[in-house]
């Protein structure tokens, strides 16, 4: 699978985190692009956030560059704003592009100044490492707890030509020591205009972030931006943006799995498909309340095939349906009928529940079409772990 | 502190859970009393749930006799809604009561079949064991995986005489090994009609049981039943029901307060006040949030002062507020000031952290009335083992 065409990427250690790690990235398209973002929707909002949202109205959503640090969320500091500021337009100088071509996001600790010096010191290095062949050193540089760095690529044949796709992103739970956050990059040479853009981001982020949980929490530093600089010279004709926008899912769908299958602590992934709901937002609403509710995670950590959890946290979703009309398989196997006990081996389901993926599907019987798909984590002692910890 | 005058209790070992502890409870008005319930509110609800608000409608609020089970939900069972109504006959007859004022409640395992037989035959035992001073005998055995019972006790003096309220629960996140459930008795020797204990039922449980949270999980048998038998003699005139409410309201916040503390695996009880917000409803929506947070609930396991986790739980509770405006205090710590960190010892407030209690200010500043207090726990590696374990 190939990069898309007309991106340059850095990463360095600029002394942000304390582990001596790369800790500052920076993703910059040749031309002037179009992008889309979406942020969190968190009160409480971090200074880069704020900054992206302004940035992107201003250039009516035209994104020359991103920078990108680990190691401190730049929230909830007093200086937060002036630093955001003054790196983009540092950058926007050394890449002659107008400041409000430039986008920012942090992750980290949250409520401690970002030193704009240690990144004013860093940019002519930053830039002088810009390469085509280092995406995958971005994706590192952005992780935190993450045990994995987190990529997915697609390339779309269209009638004038083929488009490239390629995501990353980060996220595991939250930031040692103090931050939940999820950034999302996806990038991509097709040409297709701003305004396309921000739809497209919007239903494919609704099928794929939007369906992940590992702990409930929503950070104050969530960004996803999506960025097309038209490089292939292939422009969707209006006929094949559905096909542009299959890709896109695909990759944001398969970024959102990795996030949910490095959660913190986590030793599975878990799959909840939910059918026969009465429309698709109570599909996603009962898939949202199982895969959020700690005593089926725990139970998922545990091999144990608890269906009265999962009928019991679907019964608080707040959503309206017929106990006795539901279903219930975990690995495909019926362990619920018509909200019953059904008869089934335990020895056997407990062996197939020790894999490192997990399927639970909830079907309400009769006539709903709703249906959804959510992924999260089984919650261990690691998660605890991880999070109690002490800042270091 | 005497325990209301008029009632009997009694409890055994019918034989329902595995282990040999007490498992079969009841508790008995000499004469019949005014009652009122609260139920889950989960859309799966257990047979005894069902038939306590059938009888309670059937009987207008009479009660004179409440059957309590653990080890076994009577939920999502083939005979469930057959078991509860004849054991609900059987102590009618045994006590000449009509049916409908017999009430029951069940906690433990769900989707099990709970077998009459084993109610049928503890029966004639149970009844004979009644006795005016077994109050504690049923505290312990509604028990599941609570560490400790549950009781507390007020006097009011009116200006007739003193009334007693004396109040038992259990609840401790679930019980092992399928289902976290609530139940909670309050028994009073008032004088108070139903009609009346109604509306004061609701508006102390708003600020007692639906002020906790352990694991975010609402159970299909949580159930809250208030009493007054009047065997005191003394009737609130209706200028003292607000001291007699006051009196409930005491034992009911005590008895939330134990649940938290009880939380499986806590070491802590967390509470959280918020005050500042523009009404008491964004008050509670604010501090149910920080009391939801996982990562604020393990930063408080690991006694660290992680101000920012408590900052974005807020920030995604629902509600307006402006984050400039916010000041945190831990332990009486001031560690954020208008949304920013606070000078602060961190050692010394890390030593005040490891205390078996925490307290967590929210203040907003400005002219908002509104305000709340909250009570969780901390969330510990414990609530993992608890959970995670397979059922035996």
């Amino acid at each position: 699978m190939n990069l898309p065409l007309g991106y340059r990427y850095s990463a360095m250690y600029a002394g942000i985190r304390a582990q001596p790690r790369d800790d500052l990235a920076l993703i910059v398209s040749g031309v002037p692009a179009a992008a889309a973002g979406v942020f969190t929707e968190n009160r409480v909002q971090a200074a880069p956030v704020k900054l992206c949202r302004r940035h992107l109205r201003a250039s009516r959503g035209t994104v020359g560059a991103i920078l990108v640090n680990a190691g401190n969320a730049n929230c909830a500091t007093r200086t937060g704003d002036r630093v955001a500021l003054a790196s983009c337009r540092e950058i926007a100088k050394r890449l002659k592009l107008p400041p409000a071509q430039v986008l920012a996001a942090s992750t980290g600790v949250i409520g401690v100044e970002l030193d704009f010096g240690l990144i004013e010191r860093a940019l002519p290095q930053l830039v002088a490492g810009l390469a085509e062949n280092r995406f995958s050193y971005v994706a590192r540089a952005i992780m935190t707890t993450d045990l994995v760095p987190k990529e997915a690529f697609a390339e779309v044949k269209l009638r004038r030509g083929v488009v490239r796709i390629a995501g990353m992103t980060k996220g595991s739970g939250m930031i040692q020591p103090r931050m939940a956050t999820t950034l999302g990059f996806v990038l991509t040479d097709a040409h297709v205009p701003a305004a396309k853009l921000r739809p497209i981001l919007k239903r494919t982020i609704e099928r794929s972030y939007n369906r992940i949980s590992v702990d409930g929490d929503t950070s104050t530093n969530d960004t996803m931006i999506l960025v097309a600089n038209g490089c292939s010279g292939v422009r969707p004709d209006p006929k094949e943006l559905a096909a542009f926008e299959n890709g896109v899912a695909e990759v944001m769908e398969a970024l959102a799995r990795m996030i949910a299958r490095d959660g913190e602590g986590a030793k599975k992934l878990v799959t909840i498909e939910v059918t026969g709901a009465s429309n698709s937002d109570a599909a996603a609403a009962i898939a949202r309340a199982i895969a959020n509710s700690p005593l089926v995670k725990t139970a998922v950590a545990g091999s144990d095939p608890n269906w009265g959890r999962i009928l019991s946290a679907a019964g608080n979703a707040g959503v309206t349906f017929d106990p006795a009309k539901v279903d219930v398989r975990m690995q495909s196997v019926l362990v619920c009928r018509g909200g019953l006990a059904a008869p089934f081996s335990e020895d056997e389901l407990k062996k197939k529940l020790d894999l490192p993926e997990c399927t639970i599907e909830f079907q309400i019987r009769g006539k709903g079409k709703g249906q959804a798909r959510f992924w999260t984590c089984d919650f261990t002692e690691g998660y605890i772990r991880i999070n109690a910890s002490y800042r270091t």
